[in-house]
């Protein structure tokens, strides 16, 4: 017997039919004597409701806002518990208040502090399903909070941890983790186990199966976490922590993020702690600094200091390097927000030099230019025009024969 | 200045601009100077949706029901909020768990025991309105409940109690309480004030103005309740805590509850606690049993046992009555579902015998048959055949000449 945590995204309960596909999946999964938790996010298109409505009356609170949207996982918890009960299998909803999944009280981005396993244990005991909303939290003073995008995985990662459970299951819309966007790269092949690290690269690089807070907190508490499919049959993709040997460079995915914007100060005087006056002013705002390239002095001690931004973040961060240039006494600031990165992941790439030099040759044989790179032991980034994204990413996947099974 | 609870009704709340008025009724209170405590019904229709979805998934899970259907109120309170702060009146949103309404464990029609007010009497000193849900609490174990029927009314004089506040005002459709029902009584007349025991006898006779056990919550605790319309101005109606004087007839109101059913046990033998032999079951189900008529054994030492009972449990009432008749030997059980109860209501009616004359010639003059009467200090009933139902109410409001002032 295994203890399982489920979770089921907005899509997976976007109706009723949906809500009785997925008590389907988690009665057979408890009929085969494992234990089961769920977690549910809002059926899709609820939340969305609320936020339509609470935008027309423009008031910024934020504590509203949070106690508004954590109605639409209570629904869901709610109707899937009913769904379940239905089925036979009695099962009993938990909100974030309920089950006390303590939060910071940053709302809109709440960090989970701690999750209290006792009434789950007593569920669990009583071979009840407990069917727990994701997404939302309570602060120490009993404010509903909600964890920002990709919230429910977050929860579901959290749950599993605290209750040291076998495996969290991500049911999704896609039924598992590719070597490449399918979507974009028609021969891409589905991966049936990733190492974590190498996971944690996808998802920072815009392989949007997982979100990196969620797989961070599985990292740091050790959680195996499979990602699969709640309308398709099949045994998705398990992440786990075993490292693979870094003898040979084995390229597991190319990945691709247009959600990207750079902004390059050039021409600036070198001085100390150059690099935080120019990204300080960004932290104190919030905005997430991505790739960062600093080259090296010309012979006139000046510097070029290029960075990566999310699109969303394009105009604040522009405005604010305005001010930022004169400070620094940079002779200009050059901006787009036409630009992709294109990313190739797999363990032991920095010791085989032979994987840059392929990915490089391989994109400029097609013409397409580098604007910045980056590297890790893991992965290796490239900053290019967003127009090549896409053949980018279909080049590199075909370069490195990651249609074929290793 | 004064604390006022002010409570909204799911079509005081039905849409955006609603809303927006409710929070302008509630800022105006406020501006006032006074301290305001809000309570909240679920948006017109919203409750009835998940309703709706839960009855397709056909599970006996009340607990599930519970916390399904108590997001509504989740929604406006958290709206509102979100009004009322865009208005410059910065407000926060509690739900049942949250301001810890406790309740038993009865899922939909729990019973309030009771309400924690730090977290109230904190937002208050701090100036800012809470808003919060009415119909649900949550239980010693955390699970949430709902009040059934009526139970946003049942918050907020509760709330009130706790509070200690001067008044509380319902909000409903309609402007106040009158002297009959205006759809059947065109010239019916709002009252400013009623006295509580009259408005207590108006209620139970189906002037649905207030429920029942809001009123007896409002009477245990003094709370002065007005009842109002958020879409109309004016000073509604206060229910208050003065006797009248008896030392006159005055008869208040006509009242029609239409949601009666009449079972009759015929030629029962006489025996000792006949009465609870009849009605134990019924009570046992959840039934309650409203006129009860017993009449003096006849020669033969037979007596006919008559009850109404709620529409509703019409059918589960004569089911339960074909066992019982055998039990206790009747000759034969008379029901019917078509039958309506006609009652005065007034200070002082059982001592004026003249009266209960007035009425029944009333009603007798245009041919209506009287089936049974019970009367109190201050209510007169008759239950008569539903057809002559609205004929009855009008008869009656002009024999007592109700529609000139007093």
């Amino acid at each position: 017997m295994s203890l399982i945590v489920q979770k089921f995204g907005g899509s997976s309960v976007a109706n009723l039919e949906r809500i009785q596909n997925v008590a389907r999946i988690v009665a057979d999964t408890k009929a085969k004597g494992h234990q089961v938790v769920v977690v549910v996010s809002a059926m899709l298109g609820e939340t969305d409701r609320w936020i339509e409505l609470a935008r027309h009356l423009s008031a910024e609170n934020d504590r509203e806002y949070d106690a508004l949207i954590a109605t639409g996982e209570q629904v869901s918890a709610a109707l899937l518990s009913l769904a379940l009960t239905g089925l036979g299998y009695p099962a009993a909803s938990y909100n974030g208040t309920q089950i006390r999944i303590l939060t910071t009280d940053e709302h809109k981005k709440a960090r989970i502090l701690n999750i209290e396993t006792e009434a789950l244990q007593a569920e669990l005991a009583a071979s009840r399903i407990p069917v727990i909303t994701g997404f939302q939290g309570v602060t120490e003073a009993g404010a509903i909070t909600t964890l920002g995008r990709g919230g429910s995985d977050l929860t579901a990662v959290a749950i599993a941890a605290a209750l040291d459970a076998d495996e969290c299951e991500i049911y999704t819309d896609v039924d598992g983790v590719y070597t490449s966007d399918p979507r974009i790269v028609p021969d891409a092949r589905r991966l049936s186990r990733v190492e974590f690290g190498e996971m944690m690269e996808m998802a920072s690089l815009g392989a949007k199966v997982l979100q990196n807070r969620c797989l961070e907190f599985a990292g740091k508490y050790k959680v195996p976490v499979r990602v699969l499919s709640s309308l398709q049959a099949g045994g998705g993709t398990l992440v786990d922590f075993e490292e693979k040997l870094p003898q040979e460079p084995l390229v597991s995915g190319v990945a691709l993020d247009r959600n990207q914007a750079k902004i390059t100060l050039q021409g600036i005087p070198e001085r100390p702690g150059l690099a935080s006056y120019i990204l300080g002013p960004l932290s104190q705002r919030g905005i997430e600094v991505d790739m960062i390239v600093q080259n090296l002095p010309s012979a006139e001690g000046l510097i070029d200091f290029s960075f990566t931004v999310n699109r969303d973040d394009y105009e604040a961060t522009q405005q604010l390097m305005q001010a930022v240039a004169q400070e620094v006494s940079a002779q200009g600031v050059v901006a787009s927000a036409t630009v992709a990165k294109l990313s190739l992941v797999g363990v032991g790439m920095r010791s085989h030099a032979s994987v840059a030099s392929t990915m490089f040759s391989a994109l400029g044989r097609e013409g397409i230019d580098i604007y910045l790179i980056t590297s890790s032991e893991i992965k290796i980034s490239t900053l290019i025009d967003d127009k090549f994204a896409e053949m980018g990413a279909r080049v590199l996947h075909q370069a490195f024969k990651l249609s074929l099974c290793a």
